[in-house]
């Protein structure tokens, strides 16, 4: 049973992101999915679609993790440059894939056929493999320990769907939530001493502010479900003793 | 009048939302809101609450652009790292800021008293001045060109409010929408062509999936508004000429 830790990082592509328009929604989505395959989502870069920006970002996230993800920027337009950037990341030329073509040429059989802007979201890293997209005919890319993923969450989900199972990973994190409507500043010293008490366990506390009222949510994290159980009731019997009534599942 | 482009770079600070369990909202606040003065968010790390990591991200990024923001890990529990962690990365030892303190002071006056977990948000990095929070009491942190803002987004946004206007920024930048039933694979090269012929405005393409329909939004940005209106005319009259109706304001 190894005890290895699985890390990815993230490197989100993305002018629209970058200038406030668009809210994104591929980091929580990517995080959520990676832990089911046991992988961490250890750091989250937003560069914008400038292609030095983007070997730099892809070059500092694919040394230092597991994996290494992107979102965005492989659509056929003009400012969808992450193939090309990715392969002098690599220095490697952009080939037209032959499988992507041929996917491509029947998605646009009954849409006005393959233009060359089409033809654009073929082009891939030299060596690289698909990964499949349902949805709209244009695949992902894989390459080495860089996944490239489409940054329209949807499509995105589309193409984690086709990754799921096929990426090695290590135990999944576990978590557990509980919620007191409390200060945390009140339980601070009470929080610290639990999470001291319960090796391998991460507390975190997460404040609020509802209805004029102030509360926080709990979260214990660890790879071990017994060991994120045994420190959620001890936190409850100690938040308890203290005065405060617990709601598991947070609040 | 100066052509000088203000730049900034964000690192959020948090497991919580490398994890998945919260949906960042802060970039997107704060993208919006450094438009309005003049500055460009140009890069954003999501990084754990891992003291080194912390120290790492907050020196690329001050190093980096004119302003280096921070968002989250200023509570008063223990996975809140953020203001030892910036010391460490400007080798400056943490104090307690008087000022600070007399605020804290007065806000838990009626609320329990000044715990020593309390006075955990009165630590500064030596050298620091506070950012007013209204609504929580525990200040933001301006050091040097470092913000050190609030995780939650309301209180982040309070302190995004007292932060207006003390912050040199250039021209803003002003962008304009306007979105099409198209698919944006048949209209690249038109895209290309328009923002070719008009320098110093970008085009974004973003495509979405809406019952059933293929559409794209075209935002089109540029410091200087009459550069973004004429692109947009010229856009708009490219589109319809080539037989597609164009919605202003986007769909």
């Amino acid at each position: 049973m190894s005890e290895r830790i699985w890390t990815a990082g993230l490197v989100v592509i993305g002018d629209e992101i970058l200038s406030g328009r668009t809210q994104d929604k591929n980091v929580a989505q990517i995080a959520l999915w990676l832990n089911v395959q046991g992988i961490r989502l250890s750091e989250v870069r937003v560069v914008p679609d400038v292609q030095e920006r983007i070997v730099a970002a892809v070059n500092a996230i694919r040394t230092s993790y597991d994996y290494c993800f992107t979102t965005g920027g492989i659509g056929p337009t003009h400012d969808d440059i992450t193939v090309d950037a990715i392969a002098a990341a690599l220095g490697v030329p952009v080939v037209v894939h032959p499988q992507a073509r041929a996917v491509l040429e029947k998605h646009y059989e009954t849409r006005g056929g393959l233009t060359d802007a089409r033809l654009r979201m073929a082009r891939v890293p030299e060596g690289a493999d698909l990964i499949v997209n349902r949805m709209s005919g244009a695949p992902g890319i894989r390459i080495g320990n860089i996944l490239i993923l489409a940054g329209v969450p949807s499509i995105t989900a589309g193409m984690l769907d086709a990754l799921t199972g096929t990426l090695e990973g290590g135990k999944p994190v576990v978590s557990g939530t509980i919620g007191c409507w409390v200060a945390e500043s009140e339980i601070a010293d009470l929080l610290r001493e639990t999470e001291k008490a319960h090796e391998g366990v991460a507390i975190g506390s997460y404040p609020f502010f509802r209805e004029g009222r102030t509360g926080a949510n709990f979260v214990v994290r660890a790879t071990d479900p017994a060991l994120v159980q045994a420190c959620i009731d001890d936190l409850t019997r100690r938040l308890e003793e203290s005065g405060r009534a617990v709601m598991s599942g947070g609040i």
